[in-house]
């Protein structure tokens, strides 16, 4: 007969029992569940706060230690004022030798260069950066290279371990005691927390950073009271004036209009505008204006839209108000009408980054994309696009959704004047590769079109429409004609950056600029 | 000077960096990203299914093979199709040694009976289980006995590792040929999809089975695309009227009303029935009319609830459309109402059973909860409930969120007639211990009131409001008196169920019943 032991209730129970793994007697109600309350009668309400007084005994109550990985998200975007705050604490603390893995750094950070002098923070992964950071680091500040990702290989990247945080740090514009967050209300709202919903799901310990405490049970919530260990509240977590702008006005800068014009053309020529096509434009002035332009044509061919995929602007939720656009999914809010939108209206869907577009989980939305418009900072006859270094070889700017949407849609089509001052934007050889030619379809510039050679199918039918076709080689020379030959930029032999594409491959590096 | 080699698109980058893992090159767009489409041109619309012809089809995908561990959901309740329908495929196909995790068993179920004699099931964990096939695993059809858990003890398992399941078929009653899946919708609609949450998001392999697919993006979505292997459209997932009911008439039954206006009458009086407060009752007589007292009251006193919590019915859809209760977390829909509720009402809030209940989270909603009323089949002097084992033994009933709820909320009170027919409700010893005395606060039935000594605040508040207070020996005793002592059951030393604790402890087992 099997051994038997009697437990905390008197009850005769196995320790082993063939095909179990080693049983363990009942202890008692509360012994093992640590998080409960223990006193059943206590009457004080509200109950189980996770509310601690300040961040600093937030970093202490998650155990942070010097070489650990912390993370943040972009949703404050400018007007972010949590990862500078959560840096100068830990600084005062004398937390050192810190990986930061925001999912990207804004004009917001600057104050990181000092936290990377001290030695506070010695690694970064993270999509972009911009301004006086980006300069920091192209001229060599940092011994270890900042790895940058796409918006899916970072979300790739914490779903396999590749990037394992250990604590998250992560503003929220509304939550309760207990942790349920969400981005629609609040002061600092921004809308969809598609960035932050990832680290919430991965990270060991979760840190909530809010200035609005909601009602419990602060529903819907994008980031889930079980994921949450403890809050803090501060006086702010960013600047409103920058964390949502007004909607852009429509463009009336003639060479966005011919740009968003061409693209519309491209668009509806190319076989992917029918009933239930799914688009992903930005929230550029041409973007915009080619978002309209699409509006009026699928209004006189009477057809209407699946769904609109990542960043959200005003433009694509009036298309869904009128009835011509089904449904959002939103990886981010772009403008004041998008975080009223996705506050209200039903089908309008916060997602986060990994059911946008990692390309290794089991599906994500980018693949089911009809088309992509994207903008570019350079494009070389390879169709390579970079959108990460200026034309001065400094970082300023961010890999985004740019990589995961042009190999995942039907049609990805890139628009870019074609010259910026005196410089070109079709080069011969683009400084950084963020997107591969391979996946980039149609080049649209306010001077003539070029398409992939790889997508012949695609140069019959836009000829026909009688629009401006050029191959790349002819803009480019085109451009170089009007902009002439730039002295070519010198570098070092040292790494500055390495370029992830979003399978978590090397596409690129960055050197460092020669002083 | 770094190692540099040359990759795929002739960009110099890195194997070797310091501080980071071992470098891939890039080697191609496609290369390293199985599931998006390699044929960027392909125009043919819809893309990317994941649907397979049939059942077989699914399985073979999955790669299931013997002695693997399978899952499936109970929100179809008695009309559930789909366990019966895949272990039928399952066992034509030849595999054996299975071990089965569904949420729960319902009468629905009995089939599973020839699946276990011919040896395709030999290991179970479940809630509960009803009916022929709780009688002949109580008799010892199975080698290893069944492992009963409750809901959040189930969510626990999954998260932790204890339960590993290698392929979950889950039926839901509506997806998009992508794999987003939500539960209000279609004809077998069930409500909430809180039990299928979890096994999408822990499963190694999740096979959707549906009768009707919905326009993609299927949203809201309870079970993610990016969670989801393969989909099966069938006939019918299960029989609409005995997977959804209409709500239940307010009960008649006098003594039901009697326990009804006891319950109501605790709650009131506690301490904790004043504005804000949080409750969870059942869809049984009892618990339907306990709603309906508290109504009454919430609004002479003019207090609102600010959730309810666990299964949602008409009656509290009924509170939250009068704005009596402002939020539902709903991890599943009891009735019709309910499902069409959940579908429409913004605040009406799908949760998984980790966020509902699981104890070794950071932190679920049932310690939140400032009443629950349950019901049961035994309680004893120790406040012992059993809500699994019948009078004679036999398995007959559910773990459910019992003992979550009982010790996550303030107060638990626990309904049950005095007397049933011929057998005591409130015994010395319960059959089966569920949930622990130490977590269950007030006992109400139709002959008087029963206080956990535990609990003496109560004591004087419900005392002064002449509410017929007893001690439980004096109940035991007073259902002694009416149905005199029965004879014990006799039981074989054979172990045919374990009892686990929320925890994962042991806190009862079931033997074999004497033939």
């Amino acid at each position: 007969m099997m051994k038997m032991v009697k437990n905390a209730i008197g009850r005769e129970v196995p320790l082993h029992v063939e095909n179990f793994r080693t049983l363990t007697p009942f202890a008692g109600a509360v012994v093992h569940t640590p998080l409960i309350k223990k006193d059943k009668g206590n009457r004080n309400l509200p109950k189980l706060s996770k509310i601690v007084p300040t961040l600093q005994d937030a970093i202490s109550q998650t155990g942070l230690q010097d070489g650990m990985t912390i993370s943040f998200h972009h949703g404050f975007r400018n007007g972010d004022y949590v990862l500078n705050m959560v840096l100068d604490v830990i600084a005062a603390m004398g937390i050192k030798n810190l990986t930061i893995a925001p999912s990207s750094l804004t004009d917001a950070h600057i104050p990181l260069i000092k936290h990377i002098q001290s030695g506070v923070v010695t690694k970064i992964y993270t999509s972009g950066m911009r301004g006086k950071l980006g300069e920091q680091i192209s001229q060599g500040m940092m011994d270890t290279p900042v790895l940058f990702h796409s918006h899916g290989g970072r979300a790739r990247a914490l779903e396999t371990g590749d990037i394992k945080i250990d604590v998250a740090f992560l503003g929220v514009p509304s939550c309760d005691i207990y942790g349920n967050a969400n981005g629609y209300t609040g002061p600092s709202a921004c809308g969809s927390l598609g960035y932050a919903m990832c680290d919430a799901q991965t990270a060991n310990k979760v840190v909530l950073i809010t200035d609005y405490l909601a009602e419990y049970p602060n529903i819907p919530f994008s980031i889930h009271q079980n994921q949450v260990d403890c809050i803090v509240k501060v006086e702010a977590i960013g600047d409103p004036s920058k964390i949502s702008t007004g909607a852009a006005r429509f463009t009336r800068n003639p060479r966005d209009l011919l740009i968003a014009q061409n693209t519309a053309r491209v668009i509806m020529n190319s076989g992917y505008f029918e009933d239930g096509f799914s688009f992903q434009t930005g929230s550029g002035g041409a973007s915009i204006a080619t978002t309209r332009f699409l509006r009026d044509e699928m209004l006189r061919r009477k057809i209407t839209a699946s769904f609109v995929l990542g960043g959200i602007s005003q433009a694509v939720v009036q298309l869904h108000e009128e009835g011509l656009v089904h449904r959002m999914l939103d990886v981010q809010s772009f403008d004041a009408e998008a975080i009223r939108s996705i506050g209200t209206n039903r089908y309008h869907q916060e997602i986060d980054a990994s059911y946008y577009a990692n390309p290794l989980n089991k599906g994500c939305a980018v693949n089911k994309l009809n088309v992509v418009v994207l903008s570019a900072l350079e494009v070389d006859l390879d169709f390579n696009v970079n959108v990460l270094t200026g034309s001065d070889g400094f970082i300023r700017g961010a890999s985004g959704g740019h990589s995961d949407t042009a190999i995942g849609s039907d049609l990805s089509v890139i628009i870019c004047p074609l010259v910026r001052g005196r410089i070109a934007s079709i080069v011969e050889r683009v400084q950084t590769v963020i997107t591969p030619g391979e996946s980039v379809d149609v080049i649209v510039t306010d001077y003539g079109v070029a398409i992939n050679p790889r997508r012949q199918e695609l140069v019959s039918s836009l000829k026909k429409c009688g629009l401006p076709l050029y191959s790349i080689e002819a803009l480019q020379q085109k451009a170089q004609n009007i902009v002439g030959v730039p002295q070519p930029l010198e570098f070092t032999d040292k790494i500055v950056g390495l370029v992830e594409y979003r399978d978590g491959t090397i596409i690129d590096v960055i050197h460092q600029i020669k002083a």
